[in-house]
């Protein structure tokens, strides 16, 4: 009636604005995201009441993306191995993300439940709850190292730099893009799978 | 001879004034750089001449700090693990630098020679040079990510929001701090080991 429209916050919509900053930046700061929302600081807090409890509601929404649930597949390697790729795919997309995820706890509902669904399928394969989180802190590593690797541009490596011979020729049969990626990543499932089998216990 | 003093600038002089900036926010522009080396952007190109030379001179000098060689180790898997520790030691001082390194080409004679190294010892190990590359890149993936693992602070995972009992139990018995982190890179290390002998011909 008059008064000037104010956009409707919700902690997607901050999450949404943070996300694209950092997509730009690799930050944000409380004061951007409140410029970018045209609204004051005190409106954000409202919602969400740190800039951790704003990080996670990015990773949540980054999660959500992806529709990152484990689906059961016909064994556990199998179904650790979907989840392993479609949370690649997730940050793959926000690459600058990944050092602001990793710096905060874990605690949204969603999120977490990712974690939970690993957690079941590994301990159910045989994975002792004493290696567990070294295990799950492993497949992270792998799929946010990944993840980089699939957004970064070609090539890896300058082969004219190179002296190794080996190296000259894996740089030269490797391709690019996402094919060269993708197989490097399936490469690593496949690493991964063998040594919880071998090292772990996983069966 | 009463001229106002300018400084001396050098590749690493620039290096190490970007690698701050890149510390404090994630990134860099050549614009802030300038300004904080208080010299005009002409002068930084004279001696870097883009984005991509200053980025791949951050990455050599983050390199040289953890005298990043291989070592001779007595077995190729322990050459593999010495390199892979020093590398993750150097980036867990600079996490926010991690999406800025893999997004440019290694290009540095200094770095390539690592990469070189490398390659060399897990050939030598029976790595075919069809799939050098990848493990290489697996290699890269799991110190990048356990580098973020153990820049970030306790606790990982919120306990309170996790619904597996599994998981529950990991966390409460996974300690904290660098202990943990550096439990989860060695059992790491083991599985990538493992996974290369069992995999790819590692002997």
């Amino acid at each position: 009636m008059g008064r000037p429209s104010t956009p409707l916050l919700s902690s997607d919509v901050i999450a949404v604005a943070a996300l694209r900053l950092v997509d730009r930046s690799g930050e944000f700061t409380i004061a951007q995201l409140a410029q970018a929302l045209g609204v004051r600081p005190s409106s954000l807090y409202n919602h969400l009441g740190s800039k951790a409890e704003i990080v996670e509601a990015i990773r949540s929404l980054v999660f959500r993306e992806g529709t990152l649930t484990a689906e059961d597949a016909a064994t556990w390697d199998g179904t650790v191995r979907n989840l392993l790729r479609r949370y690649r795919e997730c940050f793959a997309r926000h690459p600058r993300l990944v050092p602001l995820v990793t710096a905060y706890t874990v605690s949204s509902p969603e999120v977490m439940g990712v974690y939970d669904d690993l957690a079941e399928t590994l301990s159910g394969a045989g994975v002792p709850v004493g290696q567990l989180l070294d295990v799950i802190t492993m497949c992270d590593s792998v799929v946010l190292g990944a993840a980089l690797d699939l957004a970064a541009p070609d090539p890896g490596w300058d082969v004219d730099q190179a002296r190794s011979p080996a190296l000259i020729a894996a740089i030269q049969q490797a391709g690019s893009g996402r094919e060269r990626s993708d197989r490097a990543f399936e490469l690593a499932l496949d690493l991964l799978v063998a040594g919880i089998t071998t090292v772990v216990g996983g069966r």
